[in-house]
């Protein structure tokens, strides 16, 4: 067998790959950062950090890496990460990734944060939802919110980048284009949306113990009190050019992967034609590697981008009501975590976007 | 062991228990309504009708009966089921259930009809959505919508009742007494509905074969396609006192059982305090012996309510967006069909309207 | 409506009802316990008690049970339960039951204990086990092997009952009567058994989280390190007439309920035709009313006895390789713990053994 | 962006790519060997056939592979095909491969079937167990049999692969080893296998209908009746040296895909360590790049092998009743079925043997 690095340089085209480290590699976000990472053409995967279980090989952890990732977990040294690597993507608490982001970002580490320390850039409103601990981080304003279908100019020189939550994900790149397009209404949006369980992390909580979340669908923080409601507001209006706020409504369904996003909007002409939102969404995404829109009639299903970053994206209009149905599937850990992470870096470093992340979905 | 009469009459109280058939009995609703009825303290299943397997026992069909009914399954015969019987539940597909509603109900025999074809009462509402075969059926201004706690007191003379769609009980359940109330505006209303997969029925087919359903979850008949849009607006109109149209979109999730539906609708008043919506709940259900209203914070969830008649309802405003927005979960094949068409059944024949229907949900 | 004490006067016939309480309410087999006994047409629970949210409304913890029991979760008080119950049914852990039983007992209570503590009649197998701390409990010569279809008559004058096992039920109910009449061999036997998650208890934990537990089937505890193999052991021996040791290997399958058990034997005639091992287990169960033998060519469903205190149990020869198959499915919650400890209840007071679990499976 | 061309000659490193074609790419085997083959660095996709809605895009039959495959199904046409294409896979049902693998490999293409048309050696037995149709097609010499980790020497010269069966693979790479070293005996083995729902393929059917399969657990195809039986015994004798019979037992578990079996066997020593069968098995396995032997303790789960090729097994000795019990774990549809397909064709033509193969599993 070759080594190791063989296979780096090889797959590579004699580049030297990447050193990627994985901070808070124990969790769900983790294990799927592993797993794209290993099948990155440019990517090595130099060190796991975790915060307990310290000295465990991932693959007893995860046994699903066992014969393909053999690294022990580490504490974090961002010296010894700076030292070693030259990407880190960030899967800690909320709360507890800026300040390491910053102490790393300063090392000349590029920084893929995966927590929502640094994706409002208000604040105030941050204060608001999170509390002020990290609200006056320096990288505030400087973190680019890594979604590349709305930022990807940005994201070409980001040093530290946020990558946005799982729901607002699919939220926007579901309405956004009618937005920016001035097809719909930014008053009174509805965003009804359903998660798969390892949304809520790996940590063992009740609700999502098999028997409590198995054969039973429910929602949780309604009424504008789930975090991801700031930020889904500050890109939507980013979109329509002018502040908004909406209803949001997370719910919980069982199975362990996915996101359904259903968007409903007021049309802002009622007579438009179903095929002119049609073709807002097939121009808006023409050329994304990543978001496909369905053709009228067929409507996204999270079985159908499971391990996927694809979005598959739908719009519909109900005439006889008079309102606009976005809707979006993606997979909460891919397109909505670890793949859009990795689709990120790409962006920030000039590689291929597709690179590592072009893999069609399981199905079934 | 004693015979089955004798356990009839003790359990009866001397009363001669009520002769029951159920037409269609090979289905989910069939099969539900076998459970129940066996529980039943006044009732005595007297035929299982079907349109296949004719002969084989009931609970070769389902082994979940077994040891408990060992009826075999029987070709319908009118005037043999009216000579038997004292009540027909006809779990039958849409277009076949009127003319034997009909025949049935000219013998006397008291109609629980759990299809759709007698639940619109506007003829040609009826002929828009189901076609015209049934729309001018002599039973559509007799038949009483089964919902008890919208039509409780037409129920106690009815002698054809059309039970409604699951989607339509829960959606009337959780926003029409705050409608009837005049708290909500009949306008812009929104029906996010989510239904475990026995919905579908028991015939197999791709979108409920396992390995498509399992681990994915995607809306289908969005934007006003989906046949029970008139039912809901039909009943909501009663409630609101006028027309209205709304936005409905039912889903598919990976669970045998349940429905959820969640109601966005916008306040009369943007003023209106939380509490009002929940007090004008809590009194519209003060005596309902199959609605819980749950309290402040707590949601429904559709594992708490499987195998029970009972809806679980609650009412959340987001004051930011202004928004009420009304929830229900429920049984869709119990308080969604074949529960609901026994309570209905309990309330047209005098008997305590609990008969039979008491059982908690069975959790986890 | 009636007060509670007028339903229940009425559903016991004028008897005055059995006062049962729960200790241990707040886990599945707590909870399966309630929902079974208000069902139960002679019982009426009068306290539930807990070791954990003392205070809390039952429904709270539990909201299947919203709007059917109203009773706050008390700490646990001997004295005070001995003064309002004549039966306590004991859902606690291992170790910690022994003690409550013996207290209670000595009040003249009658135990029904859930716990592994006295379900070994040798002391010495029960401290190899599970240590020693109850292996002298003076209840373990006194307590009933709480396993009807084995000990029905033991049954009638018990006042401390050792509910069994889940899996030991399933295991015994397969294949007890062909070792009882010598058709198979007590050596060598194998059982591969399957369960639903919920047999892990309510306390989250990882190998219950939902996205590790769903979509996936693993053994745990093999190669005899499994508690129940003792059990299994020590009632099997019984039925062959002498000691045995088996095989026995548990699995948790991605389902919230269930039990199913194979169970692999080495027939003693190797001439012996299929029918033989058919009529055998008909024989056995022809008169017991929780025990369904499927006809030939039909298997056991873990799915077909969901809710019901039935076991479907099957035999099939392997004429090829020399084996008998022997195969039950039950419920774990229901026949597997708490459906029996109430069949026990019912045997060891005189009621009819079917009161308040007659109830068919709920399917789907 | 690059032409499809482009990219496949520099995967490829320059070298032409593997012209390949999947015949019958419509069902559950057809899209994983897609979702494979697309990420293959030496293989391209030039045609899809299949045997009904033939001219859809592939896209539009699995919306997992939207965006990233968008070739249209065709109609069988042999020569087309073998002027195409230089690799055929035949998902195809039993009895319909034979003859088109035939006329393929006449035509020079290499063809790797995975049908059960050309598994068993013995047309005697084929016959006995599938009946004659294809009993003496040419071609059943001349196949290999498609275990690389039993048959790799004779894959490097195959035209004809006969790809194993789901259960038989499992079951083999468990207890193989031990039977090759006769550390256990070829008599009185049994197979408790349990598969995930995929495995009965797209068509619906009762059995696999949601309502049905969902949260439920049941053998079948008892006692010597499922046809993997031969194939595991022809595998199992060439290990053992001898003919043998065993009993195999398949279960369907409520999950989408994975295979667990379980083979149990006695030792040929009652006093061999745990510690020689672990050995055994690592040693067999040490130089496989799809073989994970799990240390001590660890068992086992389908839900660590999802989407991988790879095996993990076990290996644990019951000391006490005087069993070795050898558990595998892998996903049916990739080491069970396309795969391992793949892998053959790898060692056919000379190709690195992960090539295409790597991936990690998907978990959760």
């Amino acid at each position: 067998m070759r080594t190791q690095q063989q296979v780096d340089e090889a797959a590579s085209g004699g580049r030297a790959p990447l050193r990627v480290a994985v901070v808070g590699a124990a969790g769900y976000t983790g294990v799927e950062l592993l797993r794209l990472l290993l099948e990155h053409p440019h990517a090595r995967i130099v060190a796991v950090y975790g915060r307990s279980r310290i000295g465990e090989s991932i693959a007893e952890i995860f046994p699903s890496l066992a014969g393909r990732l053999e690294l022990a977990l580490r504490a974090l040294d961002v010296d010894e990460l700076a030292a070693s690597a030259d990407v880190a993507f960030l899967a800690l608490p909320h709360g507890e990734s800026a300040p390491v982001a910053h102490a790393l970002a300063e090392r000349g580490v590029l920084v893929c944060d995966l927590s929502a320390d640094l994706r409002l850039r208000d604040a105030r409103v941050h204060t608001e939802w999170y509390g002020g601990a990290d609200a006056d981080s320096p990288l505030r304003a400087r973190a680019v919110y890594g979604l590349p279908e709305r930022h990807r100019a940005e994201l070409a020189t980001a040093r530290v980048i946020a990558v946005p939550g799982c729901y607002p994900t699919a939220t926007i790149l579901a309405i956004a284009p009618l937005l920016a397009r001035g097809l719909v209404s930014p008053d009174g949006l509805i965003v009804d949306a359903k998660s798969g369980v390892s949304g809520a992390g790996r940590t063992p909580a009740l609700a999502a113990h098999f028997p409590e979340a198995g054969e039973g669908l429910r929602p949780y923080k309604v009424a504008g009190t789930h975090r991801h409601t700031p930020e889904i507001e500050q890109e939507l209006a980013l979109a329509a050019g002018r502040e908004l706020r909406l209803t949001f409504t997370p719910h919980l369904a069982p199975m362990s992967r996915g996101i359904l996003a259903c968007v409903y909007a007021t049309p802002t002409s009622p007579t438009r034609a179903a095929a002119e939102y049609q073709a807002a969404l097939e121009e808006a995404y023409a050329d994304e590697p990543f978001v496909v829109v369905l053709p009228p009639g067929q409507l996204p299903d999270t079985a159908a981008v499971r391990g996927s970053n694809r979005a598959h994206v739908a719009v519909a209009l109900d005439a006889r009501a008079g309102r606009v149905l976005a809707i979006a599937a993606i997979d909460n850990l891919v397109k909505g975590a670890a793949g859009q992470a990795i689709q990120c870096m790409n962006l920030a470093l000039g590689l291929p976007e597709r690179a590592g992340l072009d893999g069609a979905a399981l199905f079934p």
